[in-house]
């Protein structure tokens, strides 16, 4: 069956400007990829009588509607409410998810507010969806053939209860024409040299190839939309495979695993561990690292040496090297590599120095220049790299680079 | 006088969700500054009697009808024609701007296409908006004492004509008449427990004061319209001082100073140092401090100790004490805190230690505990946290209590 849906983004945040709407983009993502049909998209204030209007055309005009945000404890929260009265149906206070509420805030030795317990409130023809990571649930009604979805707006709570319960849902109502992708992600190679390579591919209509540059990587995204799953991925892995064979390793991983994860997987697979010192990025690094689940495989600490006297202290940095060469030089990056790989006794040790700005550049080391190490128990080498952009620019780019060349280092020495 | 607008985004890629909309919020924030108000806010494809409804609805309850997007050479770029059939207004083309297309595409070798010449339609009751940007000229109809306003959606297109040509024109009809704000920027107490302690002062209209939730603070909104920013801003200061009088020091910075900047400010301007040492974020809080220019002033470094054996070489924590009270405790964080920062010679050190997840909780002690600690030479101290959440949740909430733990300690003893 053909769904037809409304999305309805909910917050004076938004009419004002303060925020941009990602969260709504996302689920009309995830609706065309279902093949739901969305005609329009409204976004209106914390104001009762408007969103009401708003909520009863759209509810009149579509299968299905979904609210986003409003779900929150405070009095400007309405959204469970008015979509509630917009389709007729009336909420009643679960008490299960009352006493969860009142568990969560006794754990955290605070009492419950009676305006938390709002968001204990479910519909009679319907139910409340799990919230994992909020103690706002979402609410879905179905009265007279429609369906109503009331969807908190944080992004962390927003995005995980979209693919792990509106997806299934969507999945099981539409059940017909569906439309698959898969992402290639790159690394070590600009866009414009990744699209020359694959300049025929990307003429393709079924399935289509589309890069997107990211921030130090690209990524491909290979579309087909047929009568089945079966049917897309009939058409999309040979595509990948064709793909894979023009660009090799510079293919790191998948869909949503982050260079991070290609790594801790690769060391993890080969039983080898990593420890980093970090004078730039100042702990960037290790925080990626440590941001993959079960990097406690691989990753076994680190030294933030923001001082000179703590690089010599934590990885054995000799005073003369900093003195003779500087702080930022290939020479000072290859002994923080080095030293913090023996101090921890792991098998890679990286090191990374660099101007990070906005000040401290001259003209001899301007900001923008990191030098990159990575250290084995054969080898030391260091990369010079001259990043563009704001501070935070030049941190995430150089951690990316050192996630790069570590990488490499791994596929042409282990194995 | 008082103008009310709608905001009305074309095009069917805003409804499959493959862009994000950062022109509607960029526009949206204009017009609020200069005392428009925006009731709703629409997102249409780029089909041609949908967005006519839209458009028509829009012009009946509005004063100004924005559109935004659809302004192109292609046959679904409808806006400028549907835009000025909802207004009851017809178009011609400008010999004018004709020519200077024309112009345009030789300069490049190229003859203008009839499609491109769509471009040089105008109004018969309004005008081109100049487009130094893009071949397509914006447009402005005025009939009936309403104005419509068709703008186009690259935003490098779109962001200088509003910054150059709209701008100007607001001022002129508004009159002078504008809206300022100010944030409180609140950290170590919850959105429902600051309302409450402020419930009496949410309910003024002038200024307003609107509490948004973020991770691990709150920022409270104090907002007036006036007839001058000093008008504004002599209702909004007031208003600073009661909230700041019933929250004191939970207020930590204003406007878009982020916590790691409120507390790197604090350190240097007494002239105090601090060192890191983390377990569970692995890095994460010596990133945020870093991320701050000019941390190094207060920030030495820190110790990423993921093993236990990091733990004691690097931050000196016995390893008896993490035998006997496990490496999630409060003693191996104060150890952890207290260690580094006689590592480092610092007047600060913070440890955190806890199990981020998804694996390795257990009923004693189970995902989202995190033991941070702070320790001056005076005293060393630990905090229980339970988090709720992901892992990422978890670490960016136990780097947020850190920064508001460490802060309330330097209040409380060095200044």
């Amino acid at each position: 069956m053909d769904l037809r849906a409304e999305i309805v983004s909910v917050g004076t945040e938004l009419l004002l400007g303060q925020i941009v709407d990602t969260d709504a983009a996302y689920l009309a993502r995830v609706l065309s990829q279902y093949g739901v049909s969305v005609y329009r998209r409204v976004t209106i204030g914390d104001n009762h009588d408007r969103l009401l209007a708003v909520l009863r055309e759209a509810v009149e005009q579509n299968d299905v509607v979904f609210t986003i945000g409003g779900l929150g404890p405070t009095m400007d929260d309405i959204s469970r409410e008015t979509l509630a009265e917009a389709m007729g149906d009336t909420l009643h206070r679960d008490e299960g998810i009352a006493d969860g509420l009142r568990q969560f805030f006794a754990k955290r030795g605070m009492s419950v507010l009676e305006s938390n317990l709002r968001q204990a409130y479910v519909p009679d023809h319907g139910r409340a969806i799990d919230n994992p990571n909020g103690t706002a649930p979402g609410v879905l009604i179905e009265m007279g053939g429609k369906t109503g979805i009331a969807l908190p707006g944080p992004p962390n709570e927003f995005v995980p209860m979209v693919d792990n319960q509106i997806i299934p849902w969507l999945a099981a109502r539409t059940g017909g024409r569906t439309i698959r992708s898969r992402v290639l992600r790159v690394c070590g190679m600009g866009e414009s040299v990744a699209e020359d390579r694959l300049k025929d591919l990307m003429a393709s209509e079924a399935p289509t190839v589309a890069p997107y540059a990211k921030t130090g990587e690209v990524h491909l995204r290979v579309t087909a939309r047929e009568s089945s799953a079966e049917a897309a991925d009939a058409l999309i892995e040979p595509m990948v495979a064709r793909i894979i064979e023009r660009l090799g390793d510079h293919v790191y991983a998948f869909d949503d695993e982050t260079l991070e994860a290609a790594v801790v997987k690769l060391l993890t697979a080969h039983g080898l561990t990593l420890a980093v010192c970090e004078s730039c990025t100042g702990g960037l690094l290790g925080s990626r690292i440590t941001d993959v689940p079960g990097s406690s495989a691989a990753f076994l600490g680190g030294a933030i040496t923001y001082t000179n006297e703590a690089k010599t202290d934590l990885a054995g940095v000799p005073p003369e090297l900093v003195a003779e060469h500087g702080a930022v030089s290939p020479e000072v990056a290859c002994a923080m590599a080095d030293g913090v790989r023996r101090r921890f006794g792991a098998d890679y040790g990286i090191g990374i120095t660099g101007v990070a700005g906005p000040d401290g550049g001259t003209a001899e080391k301007p900001v923008g220049l990191v030098y990159i190490a990575v250290a084995d128990s054969d080898r030391t080498a260091a990369d010079r790299c001259l990043f563009f952009g704001q501070r935070r620019d030049v941190r995430v780019r150089a951690t990316q680079a050192a996630l790069v060349q570590l990488r490499t280092r791994i596929l042409s020495t282990a194995v």
